[in-house]
């Protein structure tokens, strides 16, 4: 079974390679490294340090561990090197994290906003032309976010929804509101996938993912040129990554707003479950079904407490710092998301709790010298 | 009163310009030409000869029948030239047409789907960056397409959707099934729209227009020189005005599949009617505002019989053809549009009619020398 990861040294990407790996998948990777030259563009880094693509190939290679991995530089706006790399490798499933994948990047100007929807939906829309051309029998896993329903007054159902209406129904693709101009490019991602699935009769799986925290899976702890690229800055930090970071180093948790705001939430180990799921329960020709991929819904308020009493355990004292909200968000409001599809098919959630958050601390300590504190406060208003 | 109309070149752009002109608007139009771009590629061109902009443009100014039009030759994807001309102009309200039109023309291929949701997508995204940076207060009319919704089993509202779900309920953007890779592009505009206005309280009009027939205005018969750009091709030609064309020039009237399709309908003249009216009741700051643009719904096998009917009266005798659909098209459904947000402030309709019909015919059958047989019939296939 051949598996092609785009966007294949991220966060998640690089886990899901070695882990897949592991499992005797055949695993070819491509990137462009957008994600390492907004790193550089921003002035913001890792936790620890990456290795270069080759070198972490080399080093999981070297362990013996599972199949080999093998990587291409490029990037899908070039449909002439994803259609090569299609043709090459004809994968049986394409895992697609390959876009651009920062709210706040997004939201920094018209720049950013224009390279953000260019890259995630045009380099999508390449690869939708790619597998019909070359493999119109690959399984595409997208990786979309739950940041297209926004928040809703309504149960959040998994991209569809039985509507009535003046006495009529309809199975419709659930009405999205997002949250910036990454989520709406994430919206015109699926709007496309869920066109080409049924006028091309494509295979594809939208897993509509929440926020992804954690350092670690088992494979990154085997060797330091095995890390993923765990950030804690205002651009790729995600929440509890951030809220960890600040605790090790006794900077208050900067809660946007009054912290109401409700989101879901995965470890990334889960990440990596939900996404062989995915690929054993594979979308049939013409489907386009729709995943919502997290564990557990939690307001940004009470994750500040929870890492503010896990911290003080091991005698950190923190405090809360609420700040205005740089983002467009509903200050309080509905929240019911169903993940009921992965549920079905066996995932089994890894909750938080003060043991995994102390763990994250411990680790975050030992190499608190990395940390630069700067680049942690919000500087990207949703309204400048 | 300033207007500035994007896309000003086109089949509806030109004649809205002259429309505005003569009710004493300041008028500015800008045109990437990539339409004129489009019809040298596919070998199609307008019925008609159609002047260089710049003659067009002369020819009006030179009747004195209202005020100066201006013109710049530009692309949106520049975001520095739409900067620019926002600057210099300071519009009231920016009449956004400037986007590919064609569904066929999208479904070419890769590069005609990427260059219609760049063109479309893109372009529309730096005109939203431009207006928020120079001109936050103006009000944007876009237009949009009834072809987002595609054929839904409930009725079609409005933009929004009052949804009940499990004793709750919001009110939703409408659920979106876009036609084709175009219409796929309109939806992303649409979220990003919406998005730009409740974040950034920008004011918008989002007009989703039915498929415009008719050749001329009162402005285009003062002088052939103002003509618009009347298409009966595959590419650009809408299903009425070819079947008119047809009709002409004694060719069987070609109904793609069994022509039960139901479609939304309007006269040209009823597109500057609502143009105007979307004007005169401008959407409020932060206000995103869904119309649905059209004044008939029929299937495509009534208007066959329509236009045979009236052929019949002027003495042409005319088959209809039944071909394999190209598109990807329900054959049979349910439809039922609103179009109640113009009938309330003061739309009234022109309804097609064998007059009409017949009157459209004649101007045909004058020129009938021009029409070219050989780019009438589809040869884009949704699923090639």
């Amino acid at each position: 079974m051949k598996i092609l990861i785009i966007g294949g040294d991220g966060y998640l990407g690089w886990p899901t390679a070695m882990h897949l790996s592991k499992k005797k998948y055949k695993i070819h990777l491509i990137d462009n490294f957008s994600k390492r030259t907004i790193e550089n563009e921003n002035s913001v880094k890792p936790f620890e340090k990456i290795e270069t693509m080759e070198n972490r190939v080399y080093a999981w290679n070297s362990l013996k561990l599972g199949n080999k991995i093998s990587f291409s530089f490029g990037d899908l706006i070039n449909h002439r090197f994803i259609y090569e790399e299609l043709k090459k490798f004809k994968p049986d499933h394409i895992i697609h994290y390959g876009e651009q994948p920062s709210a706040p990047y997004s939201m920094a100007g018209r720049s950013q906003a224009v390279f953000t929807q260019s890259n995630n939906i045009i380099g999508s829309l390449n690869l939708l032309f790619g597998i019909k051309k070359v493999c119109p029998k690959a399984h595409l896993i997208k990786l979309g976010t739950m940041g297209v329903y926004g928040t809703p007054n309504i149960d959040i159902e998994e991209g569809f929804l039985n509507v009535k209406h003046k006495g009529r129904s309809d199975r419709m693709q659930f009405p999205m509101k997002p949250l910036s101009y990454y989520h709406c490019s994430k919206a015109a991602d699926s709007v496309n996938l869920y066109f080409a699935s049924r006028v091309w009769g494509l295979r594809a799986t939208d897993l509509n993912q929440g926020v992804v925290y954690g350092i670690d899976t088992p494979e990154t702890k085997l060797d330091k040129k095995l890390n993923t690229s765990f950030h804690y800055d205002h651009i790729f930090g995600t929440v509890i990554n951030r809220f960890i970071v600040q605790a090790a180093i006794g900077e208050p948790l900067l809660v946007y707003g009054n912290g109401n705001q409700v989101r879901t939430f995965l470890n990334i180990n889960d990440t990596l479950q939900c996404v062989e799921l995915a690929i054993k329960n594979s979308a049939k020709v013409g489907e386009y079904k729709v995943r919502n991929q997290f564990t557990e819904v939690f307001s940004i308020k009470n994750l500040a407490l929870l890492v503010q009493k896990s911290a003080k355990k091991i005698g950190l004292s923190t405090s809360i710092k609420f700040i205005n909200n740089p983002r467009n968000e509903m200050p309080k409001h509905y929240f019911k998301p169903s993940n009921k599809s992965f549920l079905k098919i066996g995932l089994k959630p890894r909750k938080i709790n003060t043991k995994f958050i102390i763990e994250n601390l411990n680790r975050i300590l030992n190499s608190k010298k990395n940390i630069d504190k700067k680049i942690i406060s919000p500087k990207i208003m949703w309204n400048h």
